[in-house]
């Protein structure tokens, strides 16, 4: 891609940050994007549905919020050396249509909206939530717009829950059951799948069970204290240059420093090693991503909804910095 | 009802009201009650469930918020020179179960909790939402309980909304949706359904049709401005002492008292002014009744969560009262 | 009091109202004043005291959010057409001392704080809470600079509570006692008390008895929406020049414009409604005030406190028109 | 014009209010109308700008929080009985560009940037705040775009304020001054300006002299509660259908339904009677508009951006009312 | 205890945990397990009283907070494998009378209310606050009902602040003195009390003398920032499986987990810290325990009453995992 | 100095911390001190200006919550051994006059009140902001008070930005630009200064262009995880005991522990590792300093406030450490 081909951010130095229009940290919409002809890397677009909660509602503002946030997202990265906006074209595809009052059908609708998003083969999808349920969607969009790779896809996982519920309050639909969805739909390897910073109290010690009888790394956060990146280095090296999928659940950093989520988990990670965590992944091909799970209403002085710009400002860093090393 | 067969509160002169139980206005546990065989006139319980909404959720934590404010409602009414807690026997009883995942489903639960509440023949029902979805099945139970009057029951109704919309989002049972579905069951009947307080912005011209064509009689906040309660005042003459319900969306009241609300709309009635009307109601028989749509997320001084345990007094003076002078 | 002799307020056209010393409505510093040998006509001092409350604390941060919020009080009347910056001579004289661990030995603190404040012939003291037990002690130190009226200061009194309960949770001495407490010392005439704005629920019908008994005028809230100012009226003729205190109870105002209170009671007088209230009663001589129950930590947007510093200009600008009219 | 002709809204029963492009009131962006070559009646654009204040500040961010808001603003009035996406053609044209540095020169670019929107001769401007020094930008590029109307335009001005102080803090670019220097370079006429809801407490007696001087007709907030619409209705009259302008400081409306604001004055008109005198304007022509004041960290639970998205809907309302009865 | 005499938790699969009772981690309350004659290993209550503290007052609320945000405290531990409610029979015992205007008959009440609870040979005492001065009540009960062991109770303490001043404001009970207090009342051990997190700044140096003088263990902030575990692993070892009481003040943790508290103080310790520590104390017998200081006023996103719920559970792990292994 | 001759604080055994005169630490007013001819220290002003800021104002507001929260800061530190109010004599000065329509004006103005407060010999210099332009004038002031040392003072800088930028929205005087500004007046030498806490990302790469042309010694965030305080150490090893300006932006903490900023930054350093950062700096010699970019509105439980105050402890702590030492 040619550097004339990228798209471009309104120049910070004469449109202040708190004007204009307010898209994903600043990155034009796919609407004026595509009157252009420009190639797109990847498409960011909101998922704003809540109705698979088991706890708090409220994320269906997300997108909302975290676009009014990310405004202040810078695109250079000093650890790796970057300017994403260089390296990489970027837009804001807008938000999926949603279904509040049907998590399946939501789950449907959703995917179908990331499937038919232009240019399968090049443009990469970031979904932003929304709850965890909303996952399912873009990561079978992915799976399906990368030609469905037989096993499904890895999956590098952060959060403070295992997401693996078969059932809840009688539903099979909710932010409790994504994976064990995506599973169950082929369109993720529960073999080479890594779980990072998972905690308890759980409701049962059976929540354990599906995870490890499908062959699913499990970091927990004490055993991420007790032996660091140890394991996460040896899945990442393992994977190598695979392309994977990454969600990010921004209830696995502390409530401290993301208080704006719905199930909120004491004890966790700081921004700061979350960031480092996912530096650390630098090599690996991300294909699709999401950061879900923040909820505004909870969001005090709206940290959390700064902190998921900048989760999405590491993601995009790894692509980035592979398209660069490559 | 002989005087020592009433249910009492916690004295607050011994017991501070920052201490002790929490239950509605500091009233008993239905099921501590039971086991003293206490007659209850009205058995009060929540329904936390939002998902019925088209817009912010968050309402399910409407009764533990209530009840937490609601410590602070004391129970002798100067307007009406009357202590409900020595006129009526009444208590908590507790929450309906919910499905937070199908509207329909969760109105039928509800509605079958409540049917099954003991003493049918005397005991009646107050739902405490939620969203005002959960009216229907409290009104469904009522209706029952009252041996299925034909024709359905009078409804007086406090809304900013008509809540007549026939679907929404592709959904037949939401919060939009309550009295059209009450209507069809042949538990209310429209041409004695009297609402008051509705105002636009209307979504469209048409959200009126419904409401005008069943003979529901409307007053909106500004013939309310205009007129008074002349057209309040007729409706009560012609019902008399008809058995009635009566419903009380919070958001009917102005946002500057209730911000706690998820459909917020501007320019409405004071706190007093709703204060003013219940009592004005007086003489009117109510068996059943709901206030909703309290949001704690939203309600920033917890003012909403308090001015919702003020309507419930209110509307048991009206019990109270009518007992007092038949 | 020539003009030269006058307290005068940094001009807000050169030091903003955001820097410069926090006192009470920008008015200087007692100790600074009296190094100036100026006359003081008020003197305004906090008393941070809150431990009299029989429901939610907080109140001892009062003094500090009124000074801070006061900042943007300015001096001019439209309605009265009187600067009292010109028209009266005011100072900040700090805050009492408080003992925070005995209701009674607080009180008596209060007192002697300020019954020795300087020129007790000439100074008029307005008291700051704090909860509405420390109304006590001004009125008591304002009753004793006055010379020991016999039968006691007439009191005009706003609030939501009569604050007459002799005893609670078995204490004598709390924000609930205040005016029994002071009839008791013979500091003020229950005959002459007028309470406005009083309202239910209440605790049971006997709390009324107190007042009754003792002749108090009472104006509830119904009774003021239903007869406007015409028993007010009356009660401000038979007084006619007569020296009066005047206290004021923030709870008094609907919680929508005061939330920042400890015991909230819905359904109120609106702001407009106590600056009209305020204002009907000049040509009474007001010689001593209070203003409390602000409590800051429930203040969401601040208005409470801004509110209380203008329920104090209207004190004043009551003072200063008795000067100019006379 | 034509019914294909005009820009339309997402339907909300489809794309719920949560999701979906965030602009005014869910207007379409001008850039995409533009590429439909549609006429615009009004377009309507942000001015985040705030170095103006004398104390307060934070509405730079005003225009994204009416934005986020104001997507729950609906098109149909009821009183009016008028769907005003039926009646006239809306867009959002985006964000003024601004120079957060310099007062002066910020007036100057706003003004720039809203003379150059496309077609002067049909399309109407909506400037929202932004601090009232903005309205000066607005009013002279409407006062430009109508073909300099010698005398200037009759101003319609709701505000706590007067806004013509001459100097502030020894700046004669400021929120206090619009009108002064509107005045001064012949935009609008001081004889044919309606200031309504002023109220005190003022700096001085003096803020008043100039406004007196020049003409302007003055309805105190006092004056209103005495009198009612009557200097209003005579202003109206007198003005016919002559096109002027007007202007509204959200902090006319009283803090406790409008609390998001920078200098806020206590004891003011309700958002009933907001609504109710801007729809008692009905007949007189709006030919530019802004709405200003909004300050979003002060908004603790977003009524006045809301708040704020209802006014800009009963100014449209005007002009709709106006094409239909003409 | 065999698996069929233990209380039980409502099924969160069925009753979400927005609904129901609405007790401490929603364990049954006391009155209902005592009908069906269970065993209840601990009985957790509520000391709501504040009117010991020397800065901020609410804590009076704190009970009824944590209750409402413990409702998401989940059983099974992954770190120490266990799940609570499966070893141990836990009981909601209800909130301790209160005296609010007197510190030390309010101590003197609720040791009264601790000491009465039933079965006193097996059930062991939790309090929760309401501020530090409460847990003189319940080690003064906790040591009775063990059989007043000469010498005194070990003491495990987690704060910021020592609370041994003898007296502050002039008084001997606040919450400033609890252990001096209990020293003295012989309920506690000086020699065996280990007092972990301490920090500065003091208010002066002398501060620390009490201690040091009494051979309180000491480990400051920046003493465990320095040497880990390593005092604290000598005391552990030293005290062996001698029954002890745990004490945790909240404010020991940093206020950016734990803001709601009323004397917070900077530089602490974070909840993950908090959380291990008190896992590597498995192997003590606790046989009492309070968590106290929370207060909900300050409490911006109740993170601080859901983080003391997840301390009273890590607390309840160590008596879990002390039967299981011994 | 002799013991007799230092400022002091009120007894906060006496006088609670919750009452009396507001100052920074209750440190004295300086006007106060001055009539008693104490020498004076330090003389800490407020700083209130925020019109130089690129995103959220606010900070004007900073100097007086900053004089609230920091009631609470007590003087004794226990890593120190040392008590600052017993070493140093230390005054409140007051505000300084602002300019706040013109960052430039404003800059000469604060640097003129600072330069010409008493003592200039003896007494040093603490600005508390308002935003970091503010640090311009006080860097000046003491430059010129310490008799203008060629080269300019060495700089230890705590700040997640650089603020080296030449110009930013057309402006060469903003909170971007403060230390460009400083070392081109000859100020401050650029090759003895240390920026500690520098993190991205940034707007570009050449953001970092400046301060590695002129020698500044940069330590990231991330290389501060990595090699802790090695480049530190080395630099205050160079430095030795030579006279050094301190300035603290107290956005260089992480926002989960300052949230009341306005150019937040995530994944930085936490309140304890500041403390131990300063506290490592023992045995320096700050001869002026300043503490900035505290933003009351955001700041959600004031902890930022506090902080604000305790840096302020720490950074006093060093010169009286300095005092005892030498």
């Amino acid at each position: 891609m040619s550097e004339t081909k990228r798209t471009t951010l309104p120049n910070a130095r004469t449109t202040p940050r708190f004007a204009g229009p307010c898209t994903f940290c600043r990155y034009p919409l796919l609407e004026l994007v595509e009157s252009e002809h420009l190639p797109v890397d990847w498409a960011i677009y909101g998922a704003p549905f809540d109705s698979g909660v088991t706890y708090r509602p409220g994320t269906r503002f997300g997108p909302r919020a975290i676009r009014d946030a990310s405004q202040y997202v810078k695109p250079y990265s000093i650890p790796h050396d970057i300017d994403i906006t260089e390296a990489l074209s970027l837009a804001d595809a807008g938000d999926a249509p949603v279904n509040p009052f049907d998590c399946k059908q939501n789950a449907e609708r959703i995917y179908e909206f990331a499937r038919d998003l232009p240019d399968p083969d090049h443009t990469r999808l970031m979904a932003i939530g929304g709850d965890h349920s909303i996952a399912y969607a873009n990561i079978r969009a992915t799976w399906e717009r990368r030609g469905k790779p037989e096993g499904g896809l890895p999956l590098i996982h952060f959060d403070s829950h295992l997401d693996t519920v078969d059932m809840t309050l009688g539903e099979k639909w909710s932010h409790a059951s994504p994976f064990i969805r995506a599973v169950e739909g082929g369109f993720i390897d529960p073999k080479r799948m890594l779980s990072v910073g998972i905690k308890g109290p759980l409701n049962t010690k059976t929540d354990l069970a599906y995870a490890k009888e499908h062959g699913v790394t499990i970091v927990t956060y004490e055993q991420f204290q007790a032996e660091g990146t140890r394991t996460i280095d040896a899945f990442v090296n393992e994977l190598g240059e695979e392309p994977c999928y990454l969600t990010f659940d921004i209830d696995v950093i502390d409530p401290a420093y993301a208080p704006g989520t719905g199930t909120p988990s004491m004890g966790g990670i700081t921004s700061a090693e979350a960031f480092a965590l996912l530096r650390r992944l630098a090599g690996i091909e991300v294909v699709g991503a999401d950061v879900v799970e923040v909820l505004p209403d909870r969001d005090v002085a709206q940290n959390t909804a700064l902190l998921a710009g900048h989760i999405m400002f590491e993601i995009l860093c790894l692509d980035a910095v592979r398209r660069r090393d490559r």
